[in-house]
């Protein structure tokens, strides 16, 4: 029932632009910076020891002395699945023997600490082997084997070594056995496992992957009660999470009857990532409707204009409509990674723009600013809106923190970022047999496995023309028209050309190896604008150039941008595009107002002095690159 | 080394207007069904037990059966003695025997429950002796001691009965013994038997009351570390407070040299007052100096404009400079009351008219919008905005009720508003041995010790014209000029006079009996503004008359305030005092713009059409009593 599919990862090779900087950075600093961090070589950062964990689960294994035992989080094992899964996608575009190498070192470590019947878990196998499966709700186990499952998939597409393949196939029929074979009730608290194991399915057929995917995703919410149940056979947890709260387990009802995104905002779209999977693979329309309501909860009530999904810190959650608070946002940097995924799967059941949109708006704004410029200090964290003396200080605030630290004890994010990004051309193209779908704007060469082949050249997000030379092949060609273009202009070999626009895409009939397509964007600043229902943004206006959301900081306006406002249609100047600056990007200068700082806290009947002020924006992701200082998306416009 | 001092709630009788509305009010409403509440008599609100906690700490001191034991929180007392307290006050103003005899019988209940040494506490006599003077910092022993003395004092001063003050001297030198003679470390978790052992000193003369108090300011905070000390001598806590949090304790400096209102807002302002009145007591200029720092760290960048204090929810406390959200405020309606007290003692130290005009803000604001109109339900915190389907529901808005329950397990604020409004005269009105002080607007009659009588004639805070008529005697007379007055005129005898004013006070050097005194205020609508360092008010304004702060609900706008903004010096109309509308009052009519709703949560380009639409405005003490409805003070002013 796929409409088109993702391109594997492979069959993208950047160019030399925007993305290919980013993969770069990856490859350059961001994967061998983490390698450090995972082996604990950084100073200064929050420890990791995830490698040592594994090797002291190999140990334990073995009745050998388990050395430091165990450090970290019950998911600490993620750390390393999500950095061989970066190291597999970057080894598709960059051939590095010695990478490979330490990847491989690092498989057979992990092999080392499977237990004899398939399990892989570090936490538990040194900490207490008796724990296992027992504390569905917190243990991350499914978790921790769904990254791994996703890393083994990835390296075996990328080098076509399958140890950790199969590694990762005896331990799903180690689930597949505990959870079907053995009848045990139960299913992940944090859903990850499953769209991992439809990936497993893809690459290897096995049908018990695509079976357990399904199992887990039938039996979820079935009996809303059993992490209850499950919770009064223990006498230990983890976090003293309330196993009562169903919802935020995303288990209050079946899956299919779920209407609301609710919960931990990372497990939720993770979940419904697996859904919108298993709709297609399955062909289940009333799981594809359920995904669709869920997807219009998020997109339509419940995300911020960075693509930011997940309001409060409160558990990490969604909470309820239109409550998008900018200073005490959480909206954390892999809740946006998910939803990159959740769109990139809907798109594939309904090649509709509006996907490819909120995955272009996620990515191009919180996922990319979650990182540092440098690739070596991550936001856990992205708020729209820093005020120092509060942000990462006040109780409310302790979480919003205006400088991104090296690495977090809970360090899901850094190397999240980094699969994404070293995967990026799964989520810019798509395929069938008939088409080439071009989602998100990706210079370099993409070979489709319909046998097209083209060559992207474009400076996006900066520029506005794409220009795609076909190398081989002949299909139709499908061009995304995004929702924030009010115009474009498509030309092939220098003419107009016939093609029909269908849910945000422009379908040429036919290109062919010669063929040059130049597609032009909208070049303009553009003003949003959010629904009255949201009381934090009233009278309020943001920035958005291309898929950038742009910000204002302190630093670029006399470090007082709370006095700032702009004129309502005033005068914007986009700047040219400034190499030295913040890595290359292009400022806006926007005609606004600025008040009169009063010593009072209130004035009675007298209104501060407005003057006429230019102020200087820079595109969201760049923000809190130089430094302390305040930073606002949403502007009083008057 | 007091200006001047607060009359007694004795000597102010009130006339027929606001103040008086209100002292019927408790006297008719609140008083009974408060003791109603505390008998656990009233259905479908929290269990109260408090008078229970009494007897059955009675019996426990007789080795009798302790029935049902303890129930409720830690410092369930102070609920009985804020009762008796307010109870002392109404029955200065209207004798009733059938009350009085009521309290009479509670009185015994209380003495029966004091220990041979004079301790008295219901939670340790009933659940554990042995745990007595333990746990200074979480079990609120001296919190509670210290509301029994202000009970005492005023139900002496109401009905020179001292049963209740000589069970309170024997507990004073049950402490004095234990802190004193016996010199066991510490100071009070929750202060509040500072400012009372300072009463009870001025009633009885007993210096061991000024000694303790003194003995309790001056050890605060100079060993930091006490609190943890103490924690590591007991296996036991209350909450799991923090014991290394010294700024939330107001203990991490000696008092004298604290600089910022940190920590627990009620606490602090319950311990500024004491300071405040220990200052003037023992003539400490370095402890006024500290007094005037923290008057400034809240009133200059913490506060509320509605005289709210303590923002967050997390443990009830200040935050940081300009740290002041609407929606998630906490601002309790006991912070306000404690900030009126601590306003109070500042003006005797210094007649300044800053003060008095902060304790108006504070009472006609945050503590009358604590109550019902009907007096029977109440808030404990006090947003200035409501979302309904956010507050009360979403996880960081769970503490900000769009509706007032009728009672809460922690019921500190519902008998503090009794007492506090049943003594107003004594925060309106203040003397010397020369002059009498009229610091806010309350009608009736007033017997100030210098030997002047006065009636006061006014509608206010609805009129702002207020009639002075010297009954008796001949003194100078000091009229306050609120801030927001920026005019205003006196008359004498209907002829203009000359008169000096000195910090916001109008001295009139003699009047004398038959003289009538016309003041007359500014009845203009006012605009008030927020410093642009507080990030949550930018671009907005707030209305205010007289004392009142305006607001809007959506029950006088088609439900829809956040597609309201206000137009800039738009035209304002205050409508006619209206008799049946909440309990009497008056509304105004505001032009404005309404933004059309638009479906998208996020629209490009398409800024939503604005209409002129004329708005409704309400004082902000009388929201929340028309059903669930949105609110909003600051509002977008273009």
């Amino acid at each position: 029932m796929k409409n088109q599919k993702q391109i594997p990862a492979s069959a993208y090779q950047s160019g030399t632009g925007f993305i290919n900087h980013y993969q770069n950075l990856i490859k350059d600093v961001v994967i061998p910076y983490q390698y450090e961090v995972l082996c604990d070589n950084v100073e200064g950062v929050e420890k990791s020891h995830v490698i040592a964990n594994f090797v002291n689960a190999g140990k334990a294994l073995r009745g050998e002395d388990i050395g430091d035992g165990f450090y970290g989080m019950v998911f600490q094992d993620s750390d390393a699945a999500k950095w061989l899964e970066a190291v597999a996608f970057s080894l598709t575009v960059y051939a590095d023997k010695k990478l490979e190498a330490k990847a491989d070192a690092l498989i057979d470590i992990i092999a080392a600490a499977q237990d004899s019947d398939g399990y892989l878990n570090t936490y538990f196998t040194i900490k207490d082997r008796d724990k296992r499966w027992k504390n569905l709700m917190e243990g991350h186990e499914l978790y921790c084997s769904g990254h791994m499952m996703e890393a083994a998939v990835a390296y075996f597409d990328a080098t076509g070594k399958d140890v950790l393949l199969n590694v990762m196939l005896r331990n799903a029929e180690h689930i597949y056995t505990h959870f079907i074979t053995e009848k045990n009730e139960g299913y992940p608290g944090h859903p990850e496992v499953e769209l991992a194991l439809l990936k497993m399915y893809r690459t290897t057929k096995n049908q018990h992957c695509l079976d357990l995917a399904k199992h887990f995703l039938d039996v979820r919410g079935v009996n809303p009660h059993f992490y209850e149940e499950e919770a009064k056979l223990r006498d230990w947890t983890v976090w003293g999470n309330d196993p009562y709260d169903h919802d935020y387990m995303q288990a209050g009802k079946p899956v299919r009857e779920q209407t609301d995104a609710t919960g931990h905002s990372v497990r939720a779209v993770y979940l419904y990532t697996a859904m919108a999977d298993l709709a297609s693979e399955i062909e289940d329309v009333e799981l594809q409707t359920a995904c669709r309501k869920l997807w219009e909860s998020i997109t339509q009530r419940r995300m911020y204009v960075t693509g930011g999904i997940g309001s409060t810190v409160l558990g990490e959650a969604f909470t309820v409509d239109y409550d998008l608070p900018n200073d005490t946002a959480y909206a954390e940097t892999c809740a946006s990674i998910g939803l990159m995924f959740f769109a990139s799967r809907m798109l594939e059941l309904d090649t509709n723009g509006e996907y490819a949109d909120i995955m272009e708006r996620a990515f191009y704004n919180t996922v990319l600013a979650g990182m540092q410029l440098d690739g070596k200090r991550f936001f856990y964290v992205n708020p729209l809106e820093i005020l120092p003396g509060i942000s990462g200080i006040a109780a409310t605030h302790k979480h919003d923190l205006p400088e991104r630290p090296g690495w977090y004890a809970c360090a899901c994010c850094p190397p999240n970022v980094a699969r994404t990004i070293s995967s990026f051309g799964t989520y810019a193209y798509g395929e069938n047999d008939t088409t080439a779908f071009c989602h998100l704007f990706a210079e370099g060469t993409i070979h489709f496995e319909n046998g097209l082949e083209l060559l992207c050249e474009t400076n996006y997000p900066y520029a506005f023309t794409i220009t795609y030379t076909v190398k081989k092949g002949s299909k139709a060609l499908a061009l995304r028209i995004p929702n924030w273009s009010t115009q474009h202009s498509i030309l092939v070999n220098n003419k107009t050309t016939d093609y029909e626009i269908r849910k945000g895409y422009a379908y040429l009939p036919c290109v062919q190896a010669g063929d040059k397509i130049v597609l032009s964007l909208d070049t303009s600043v553009h003003h949003i604008y959010t629904s009255t229902k949201v009381a934090e943004n009233t009278g309020c206006v943001a920035l958005q150039r291309g898929p950038l959301v742009y910000c204002f900081e302190g630093v670029d306006n006399d470090n007082d941008i709370l006095s700032l406002s702009l004129t309502e249609n005033g005068q914007i100047t986009i700047n040219p595009y400034a190499e030295d600056l913040l890595c290359g990007t292009t400022t806006l200068t926007v005609s606004g107002w600025k008040m009169q700082q009063t010593e009072a806290l209130y004035s009675i009947d007298k209104r501060p002095e407005e003057v006429p002020y230019t102020l200087t924006a820079i595109p969201y992701y760049t923000w809190g690159n130089r430094g302390l200082s305040q930073m606002r998306i949403w502007m009083t416009d008057k």
